[in-house]
């Protein structure tokens, strides 16, 4: 027979025996963040929410959280990585445009002028993501986006894009999965551009993804069924965006959110702006020695007013300098 | 020691004595689906992709299965739930309104007479929809919509809303949630007015509705921010729009679609024109007895071409009468 007294000591030796690993295994889901108040910060947040019977508890099915993309799960310099994608593109379709040659923003593009290019304002922007984003089937897309990001590399480093994300943002994304949350990337980036990748790359699922779109249309072409894209805008998932395209495809408010410039300011704001216990942080870029540093002046991943802002509304600003262990994965 | 023999003997035994009761098991996922051909294609087809190293195998992240709403998952009789929700609260607005007693379509509405309402046209449906549906944030059209689908009853039986949702069908979303599909709504009536509900009668989260929008804008009032909702057609997720909205909110083909009209009809072909095993089905209203029996000619939930052309493309037609057991839940 069982000897009661005995059993119970156990239990508390085993508990005892038990308890320090499973703080260290805690610590452990984000190996790359140093033992900062910021790392504090996100684990007493998860810690709250999940705890059941305290005062923040939410609910596994309200656990959502939104993570920006450019800048803040890889790297947007020294230009968005939709943007390369957009200028190779041109050179290679630019065979079959002789025309380009002469015409303003292609002819700067396959000259190398990016500066050029961009003189033309949004209409030049336009004209490149019309030529390179939109006459094809989603299906097709897809492939081109596969192809060129099996191969294409960053101009600083040399290293493929997908290499390029930040190992800490990847831990934890993990982690908060391991908390059951389900894990959104909400982006500025076209949605059929990233939907490609993201599921190897960061674990987050095609329908996970929120974007900026262009048109559509379903047509019937040689009898089969296709999805073929438009050259006209239909969705700008930035800024005053994100809350609303969070608001079409997850239909609830976020509890955490994740970003880096002001473009992500919104979608913040409207995440800790809900009821309860919320969770809002900004990746700010400020080691010129492991990556770039960068902040109010930059024109890619601008941020200005978060920096000033968020801090008095509660969110963390996270210094990839002094708060991340190591920036990409090795 | 173990006897090896008699072990594979055990074996063999428990295997033929298990697969009886296994085969019923399955069988009763659907326990108000009549053993038709109808319910063998189901089962058929749910064997067919779950079976792992079988020709038509498809991993769980690629089992997606939309379902339209309105006559596919709720009675949709004699009037879209939608409608009849606009039309309450055309007349619980009214006293706020003194203008609407001699203004058209309101006056039609307030008097009762439907058909006069819809003598408007377009037009009129457009006033309506702007008048009960836009004007108020997202959260507070959310609980307009739970406190109205708590007490409102279809007029035909009495009975709430959401206790007229065919049981077959829930019986069928479970069945393929526990065979790792992920089930989604796909439907032409609103996105916001099916989320408030959706989780609880269908055991669909509000991420999982993909449906009709009107414009919405990010207004900060008395420094808060809210989601508003405006006067104006965003998206219309019929007809082409399903395979279009599929393609937005979910970005991977389902490989299984569930409609009753031929507003459905883009998304079933869209999703058995894909490659490997697919599944399209289509329930046929024609028990006059137990529901109401209509395809044809009906202006609500019009099923022609899907009659003719389904079973050529390889469709499932349910047949209510002969297929179902029973068509509502007790």
């Amino acid at each position: 027979m069982f000897h009661f007294g005995h059993s119970i000591a156990k239990l508390a030796a085993a508990t005892f025996l038990v308890a320090a690993p499973m703080l260290s295994a805690a610590a452990d889901d984000l190996p790359s963040w140093n033992n900062t108040a910021t790392k504090k910060n996100i684990v007493d947040f998860v810690n709250a929410v999940t705890t059941e019977g305290g005062p923040d508890y939410v609910a596994p099915d309200d656990r959502i959280a939104t993570f920006d993309n450019d800048g803040t799960l890889w790297s947007e310099q020294p230009m968005y990585v939709q943007l390369a994608f957009a200028l190779d593109r041109v050179k290679a379709l630019a065979p079959q445009h002789p025309e380009w040659k002469d015409t303003e923003p292609f002819k700067s593009v396959i000259a190398g002028d990016l500066k050029g290019a961009l003189a033309s304002g949004e209409h030049g922007i336009a004209e490149i993501i019309g030529a390179t984003h939109a006459g094809m089937t989603n299906e097709e897309f897809a492939k081109i986006v596969t192809d060129w990001m099996a191969t294409a590399t960053n101009p600083r480093t040399g290293k493929l894009y997908t290499q390029m994300v930040y190992q800490p943002m990847l831990e934890l994304m993990d982690y908060l999965r391991e908390n059951k949350f389900e894990v959104f990337i909400v982006s500025g980036g076209g949605i059929e551009f990233m939907r490609p990748w993201t599921e190897a790359v960061y674990g987050v699922p095609m329908q996970n993804v929120v974007g900026s779109s262009i048109k559509t249309e379903y047509e019937i072409v040689d009898g089969k069924p296709v999805i073929m894209r438009l050259p006209a805008v239909d969705f700008i998932d930035d800024k005053d965006g994100k809350p609303l395209g969070i608001n079409s495809h997850i239909g609830k408010r976020p509890i955490a959110a994740f970003g880096n410039s002001d473009g992500d300011f919104q979608m913040l704001q409207w995440t800790t702006a809900g009821e309860g216990r919320r969770f809002g942080l900004i990746v700010h870029h400020d080691d010129a020695v492991r990556e770039v540093a960068y902040d109010r002046h930059s024109a890619i991943g601008q941020l200005d007013k978060g920096l000033d802002e968020g801090p008095k509304l509660g969110w963390t600003i996270v210094s990839m300098k002094d708060d991340w262990k190591t920036i990409f994965p090795d």
